[in-house]
């Protein structure tokens, strides 16, 4: 039997382009020869479509675009994801369905057993699990289908009650397929890689599955669709952060041996255990782990950007190395044209910034604007001045500064019809060394992910062939320019210290006495997590940030504002 | 035997504050020479106490309270809600647990089975379902002890397979014990006295109904316990949006008679089921559901101000009747000498814009400050003028006002100590009829979940006794004043027909075809559906809002922003 997998990049709610898409590749598939083609989870209305599954309406757009669908389901098997109406009276309305098409039929229908429910995700608000699960006979052969997280329950700890394949096996499949919509984050390649080998070792039988790719909002879908034999061997590892469609005949895979279990078979259920494994820092800063987090910035920069039909994209540009480095990748994302780098220096600013950040935008051939913002802050401290009177300078006025900002990038942005991508890392987020619609406004943040150690060894990666970032912007010391002679350090530790905190805070969830036993100071400690929990409300209001890690601020990461932990 | 009900209002993760408090009401209740005192859902950490509960440290901390509490429950039983590890291996790591302490000891534990996860819950992201079901026997009786959620799954159409009561009943229990954090929406409590009285009617036992009170962010808790007896029956409602403590002897009430059931026992799932049975803009702008509103909005604005430790409050006041109504409330919560209204004049402003909002802070006695933004937008625009050269006046120039205000009045905030209270109603937050970083800017949202029909309403209700908000705030036609001769008619339509079609869209999920079938053009109700869509990014950057509807923007309503759906 000979099966293709289509790995494609959708478009939340966007029925018609989704639909042709499908289309283009059964059309692709029968071309080819397929018996059957397979689709990522979701791929009629797209992953995730969140509360538009509340909406009636929205599900008649999924069952019609599968009307249209099984039309080119004729002597070629199908299966696409889409959401399927709970026909009973008890339980949520919906089910994560996997139909399979042929005959212009619909001729079986999957449901998703392992609904998950933490990070960014949210299954069990809108969809029932599974109460049945049967293998589907097609051409002769068994399929056992299952969906994204099914075969995610593994390990000593398993988070569900339930493992579907198992179930599945007493029916004696020939073949898992497995359609998915798994998010990137560092490493997880590595554990997808290591799951599907445990079940193919462990069943005996082949693997294929097909997951999605692109960007949604802020959760980044990165591919690397995985075909493994019976025998645990890798047959096929499909393209990362790119489209692809490949054949494969299952016929032709070599036959289960009847050895015991490969002993590398261990496989990790989540990065966490993996970086946990490592050196923490080292983890996060890893060559490898850095240029995927290249490509995935990139791809969800550029569907930010498509998808909400926007072609330019402006950004302010402090001559520090966060800005740059997020106006490179915004480069390559969408090309130097599109790209306008707008500097705004005050009073408080250095020469060198501002001839930093100019030198940037002349080695990237983007275009760049000065804007002073000194007449602008006087005119405001001028009106403010009967009221505050002779109150000393403060952080009122740093972060009247950066508003100031704000207001002239978005004056930018909408006279051009562009969006402001934000600069901010996930160092300063943590800490809310940052302003609330001044240096913290725009649409998507591309580096909000990443610790300031992380953008340093980007920047690294990036001039790795050819200096791009100009070096003094790379080495000079970390600063604001809000005041004068103001530094980074004046407020923070070490960014090499600081991440680390914030790694074992954030991403392991340790307790400040298991952060102190590390070797730091208590006093330190204490300082840096009241801060993560204090600033709760600035991060409340900010954009999408890109997801790389697997706990990014934003959807996945559920605080009270006013709850007072640790403070 | 006799119960004691403590409604109290909790912060969210303040161990110290909530022991202190449970500890007061264990007191209060022994010396009255109850058995048994009852607390709500979770009220040692508070509700919801969101990722917190994904921090090891953070559950230790609820283990610590629980021991230093039990040591108060010595001659009386004391019924708290915390969560509970799961000891079992597979499944999530808690339970949502209720303990019965009694003799020092922890004598009793019930979990959680039904996990509510729709709109601003997310039960399923943390806690495993209990899947055993026993009444606790305590000096003589069978208490049926439930979780909020765990007695909501009536009608025809239940959200879940199971019953927990159905299961408890097998075991013939004297009397049914509910501890809830149940929030606040407008008619909620007629539904909650509709499903106690339902299982009493059923259950022919007498029920114990404690809810919490108080908000914690954007959910507002109205407190309301319940106690009926075996007959369907009302023994006593506590009271509405502040603490209370009341005694039951549970002896005296009267005995289940043997008729069928009362014809008068239907009950509604949801206020949506209300709300459809009555005409929509009726029943937003029905005095006693605004009446509810306002001691809720009073009560969320005092305990935001409260759990963030902050004691002054700052608005723009633009003379229009959202501030005015803001402003009111802000005084009614925290103290008229609490509240600065904040005038911005523009060249667009018209002198009754300054004047009424002038005569409004004298009528309430607030400290009120003009501070022009002509000079301020002059300076801007004529660093703009090199780049946008003769581009004409569009939304931009409209946009940059509005930040300036934004800029000014969180330069206030931040200088005095003080939250910025945002402005912004439900109307204009659903078609994006508001400034990012500009009127869109504060720390909490007052009027964010009231369609601008109901500030109205809320206005006259405010006036009834004497006129508070001057009255031509209240009659003139509402404008932004960004541009000359500005109304917000030359961009909308009447609010009375824009708020019907988002109600219908917004609460109801009805589709584009459901509404125009209610008489309303085809055109227009395209146009605000895809307005409200479109705007997703705007409402994603917004601050928490004051919820007393059942379906507000924030965390109860997850929507795609890049998503294309009716665009």
């Amino acid at each position: 039997m000979k099966i293709a997998l289509a790995q494609q990049n959708y478009h939340i709610g966007n029925f018609e382009y989704n639909r042709n898409k499908i289309i283009e590749g059964i059309l692709w598939a029968k071309q080819k020869g397929a018996d059957l083609v397979v689709f990522p989870e979701l791929c009629i209305c797209g992953y995730p479509p969140r509360d538009f599954l509340e909406f009636n309406d929205f599900i008649n757009s999924c069952c019609s675009s599968i009307d249209e669908i099984k039309q080119f389901a004729d002597t070629i098997g199908v299966i696409i994801g889409a959401p399927s109406r709970n026909k009973q009276k008890e339980g949520k309305e919906l089910f994560n369905a996997a139909y399979l098409l042929y005959d212009k039929e619909i001729k079986a229908e999957i449901h998703k057993t392992l609904l998950p429910n933490y990070d960014i995700f949210d299954e069990n608000r809108y969809f029932e699990p599974a109460n049945e699960w049967n293998v589907i006979s097609f051409k002769g052969k068994k399929l056992a289908i299952t969906i994204c997280e099914d075969i995610w329950n593994m390990g000593d700890n398993p988070l569900y009650r339930i493992t579907p394949m198992e179930k599945l096996m007493l029916q004696q499949p020939d073949v898992m397929i497995n359609v998915s919509a798994s998010p990137f984050n560092v490493g997880q390649h590595i554990v997808r890689n290591s799951i599907v080998k445990a079940h193919t070792v462990k069943y005996k039988i082949p693997m294929l599955y097909c997951n999605a790719v692109g960007a949604q909002t802020e959760i980044i879908f990165d591919g690397g669709s995985l075909v493994y034999d019976g025998n645990g061997n890798k047959v096929f590892e499909m393209k990362y952060f790119e489209e692809d469609y490949q054949l494969f005949d299952i016929s032709q895979f070599s036959k289960p041996e009847t050895t015991t279990i490969n002993s590398d078979t261990t496989y990790f259920y989540s990065t966490k255990e993996i970086a946990i494994k490592g050196n923490r820092l080292d983890y996060l800063t890893n060559e490898k782990n850095i240029l995927e987090i290249r490509k995935a910035l990139v791809l969800g920069i550029r569907d930010y950007f498509s998808k909400m039909k926007f072609s330019t994209a402006l950004l302010g540009a402090s001559g520090g190395i966060d800005s740059a480095v997020t106006q490179v990748l915004a480069a390559e994302a969408l090309g130097k044209e599109n790209v306008s780098a707008i500097l705004m220096p005050s009073e408080f600013s250095t020469n060198h910034s501002v001839a930093d950040a100019t030198q940037l935008s002349i080695n990237l051939e983007c275009r760049h604007e000065i804007i002073s913002i000194t007449n602008i802050f006087d005119a405001i401290l001028k009106e403010l001045k009967p009221i505050f009177k002779d109150l000393p300078f403060d952080v009122t006025e740093e972060n009247a500064q950066a508003r100031i900002r704000g207001t002239i990038l978005m004056a930018m942005a909408n006279k051009f019809g562009s969006i402001l991508l934000n600069t901010s890392n996930k160092s300063e987020l943590a800490t809310g060394y940052g302003t609330l619609y001044g240096d913290m406004a725009g649409g998507i943040s591309v580096l909000g992910d990443l610790y300031k150690t992380q953008i340093y060894a980007l920047a690294k990666l990036i001039n790795s062939e050819k200096e791009i970032i100009p070096h003094s912007i790379i080495t000079k010391a970390p600063s604001a320019e809000l005041r004068h002679n103001q530094k980074d350090s004046d407020s923070l530790p070490e960014y090499s210290i600081l991440d680390t905190i914030l790694y074992e805070y954030i991403e392991l969830r340790k307790s400040p006495n298991e952060i102190i036993a590390q070797g730091f100071e208590n006093k330190l400690v204490s300082k840096i997590l009241n801060l993560v929990n204090h600033n709760e409300y600035k991060r409340n209001q900010f954009c999408p940030i890109l997801r790389v890690s697997n706990k990014s601020f934003g959807t996945g990461r559920r605080i009270p504002i006013v709850g007072k932990y640790l403070m």
